[in-house]
Parts: structure tokens; C-alpha cells; sequence
């Protein structure tokens, strides 16, 4: 099962040591991320365009205006490539060509699946935003029939795909070690800062215990 | 000049309010990012590529393994679509629907080619490094005949292309405004932590000013 999900297609060439193809990572780096990006052809030509997602098992699930061109694109069974990046640092080494960055992500290639039975699609939207933040779905006002048929959902199994992950320090040559040149990793994170309340709030409402402890 | 990278194909249909075309927008939302998604067709399937790229002027400069799948499909001048996108935070609204995220984004269509000539290429890449951290570039071993043979650099006109942003607070629907319910927005930054040394760097190395007081 470890390499269930490498194909030809998502085999890692480049750097294949960096390369993975387990479900548990490529599952954890995608619960990590918070926007993917969307590949697909339209009229030819390829588009990326990015877009939250959420994962449920093996399916990722992203939504969007039915009226979208990403939408159209997908909900007939085309082909997609949705990749998720997470960036952790700079890698500065002593040699330009061996500066590199930290990096997890997850390329995935699927066919897009609309998910129209309208359970099956509130459970989606459902995923797709407790994935923003954990706790927001059952405190809203949930989705109206007007605003179900507004939106489409869309599922691509997870079962064509791999990982690339990149950490730790630099990679100099061993002649490059010897020059008095300082190198090391700047690290990066994507950081939550303080919840700005929006102005129109009823005077009673409080700063709800889960978006006063989300920490990303 | 305004308008002079909207065409039929970077118009934004899907809320177009959130579109812009202006060349200053685009440029700066591009000297934000740290990477880019490149979208390419290969074998008549869509890929979507993490990177990191530079910008010269109107042009968008990634470079990669000469070997490589991406450098392959564009060094000939396939189509490409290429996508830097940030985060700014997270939108909750009082309804499902109107959850959002505060973000810009770009997406340049171009075709790859391929800069060969020894000076353009050598600063296409002094541009890609410097972006990473700027001042980095004069301080560091210069790529070889090697290494240069080992990389490939190709730049794309940013002559087609689109912004979108949100920014703000949540938008609901009137009647949801008298909701109890907590709506707001999570602030999200790439944020740099303190600088890793490698432990193999010379005792009488210092961090430079210019990492000390790099600051994303």
C-alpha cells in the first residue's frame, strides 16, 4: 500500500530522494495547507487558479460559483492537477546554485466529480469550512436552497499523487564549506495574528473560545 | 495603459469587482510572493509546479533542472499559466456562504522561452536569488560553467494578465447583520523567524545585516 498512490505520471524525477508517495504524508501535508492550486485546460490552455479545499478521506473537495470557468472546466470529468504548497524556509547556502527553500507540498492528478446529491454536498461545504477554521460550521447561519444551486462542489480522489518535502540545512559542496561565507535557513510560517472584529457585531456577541485559540 | 494586460482570457468573469488589470497592482502582488504555481500541459494532462521566480521589469523569470518536467514542456514556448498567490486572512461571516479569505493574487499567461545567452542568464538568476533575500547574491560562490549548463532559465511576458484581491470584512447578507453570531477576520502572514546558522559554518562567520534585519 506505501506507494499505492505513485504513477508514472506523479513520479518525483527531479531530486527523487525528496519524493514520496505515502497516503499518511501527503494526508498531512494537505490537512496543513489552506489554499490550493487549481491546473486545469480550457480551451486549450492551462489555468491555475487558487481556492480553499478540504479533505475527507481519500477525497479532496474544493466549491465554487457554478457560473466559474474553473467549475465548467471540471464538473464534466476533465482532468486536474491540484497542487498544495507549504513554504517553511529560505535555505541560504554558500553557493548560489545550491540555495533552495523548505518546502512540504502535494501534487494530485484526478478527474473532477460533481458531487450534486444534496447531502453529500452539505457534508462537503460542511469540511470545507470547519477546515478554516475548526468549530465556524455549526455557530453560522447555514446555506440556503438559493445558495446551494449558487454553488458547485467538486471531489477529486486522492489516489494518483505525491509529496515533496524539502528540510533541514543547506546543501553546500564539500570544497564550498570552506569559505567564510554565513549560511543557514531563515525559517517561514504562515502566522495568525489577533481576530479583527467586524464593526457591525451585536454588542453582546462575544469572541467565540474557538477563534480566540486558533493558532496557526 | 491601464487595461493593457486584460485580455478575453484574464478578464474576471466571477466577481469581477475583485479584478484588476493594472500593470502596477500586478507587478506589486508580484514582488510580494516567494513563489509561484506554474501551470503547464504535458502529454495532454494539466500540471501545476511550486517554484520560486524573480521579476525583471515586464518580465517573469523561473529557473529549474535543465532536465526536469516543467523546463521541458516550456523551454520549446508552450502556453503556461503561471499563479503567485497570498493570503491575508481568513473572512468569517455570519453565514456559511459569505466565508472568504482576504488574499491578492496573480495569474500571467505566457509562453516559456528560454534565456541562453551567458549575461541575461547569469542575471535572470542574480534576479531569482535576490528576491529570496536581498543583498544575498554578492556575498555568495557564483555558479560554474557546470552549474549554469545544469540550470535552465525561462522567462514569460507579463503582458496578459489579472489581479483579484479581497480585503476587508465580511460581507452578509443584510438580514444576517441582526445574527448573534461572532463575524470577523483572522489576520494570516507569511512571518520569518529567527535565522538558523549551519553548524558547519566557519567559527569567525557572522550573520549579515542583511539577514538580521530581513523581515517578511
Amino acid at each position: 500500500m506505501t506507494d499505492a498512490l505513485r504513477t508514472k505520471r506523479t513520479e518525483v524525477y527531479r531530486l527523487p530522494t525528496r519524493g514520496t508517495y505515502e497516503r499518511k504524508t501527503i494526508h498531512a501535508i494537505l490537512d496543513d495547507g489552506l489554499i490550493c492550486h487549481v491546473g486545469f485546460i480550457y480551451d486549450g490552455s492551462p489555468f491555475v487558479i487558487p481556492t480553499g479545499y478540504g479533505r475527507a478521506g481519500d477525497l479532496l473537495l474544493i466549491h465554487g460559483s457554478a457560473a466559474s470557468r474553473m467549475i465548467r472546466a471540471l464538473r464534466g470529468g476533465a482532468e486536474a492537477c491540484i497542487t498544495v504548497s507549504l513554504v517553511d524556509g529560505l535555505v541560504l547556502a554558500r553557493s548560489a546554485f545550491h540555495h533552495s527553500m523548505n518546502y512540504r507540498s502535494v501534487v494530485v492528478l484526478a478527474k473532477g466529480m460533481l458531487i450534486d446529491e444534496p447531502e453529500a454536498k452539505t457534508e462537503a461545504l460542511r469540511v470545507i469550512t470547519e477546515r478554516l477554521v475548526p468549530g465556524r460550521w455549526e455557530e453560522v447561519r447555514q446555506p440556503t436552497p438559493q445558495e446551494m444551486t449558487a454553488t458547485s462542489v467538486i471531489s477529486f480522489s486522492i489516489s494518483e499523487a505525491s509529496a515533496k518535502v524539502r528540510s533541514g540545512p543547506p546543501k553546500d559542496d564539500e570544497e564550498d564549506y570552506a569559505l567564510p561565507i554565513w549560511a543557514g535557513v531563515l525559517p517561514l510560517s504562515l502566522t495568525s495574528g489577533a481576530p479583527v472584529a467586524d464593526e457591525r457585531n451585536l454588542p453582546e456577541v462575544e469572541l467565540p473560545d474557538y477563534i480566540r485559540s486558533y493558532k496557526r
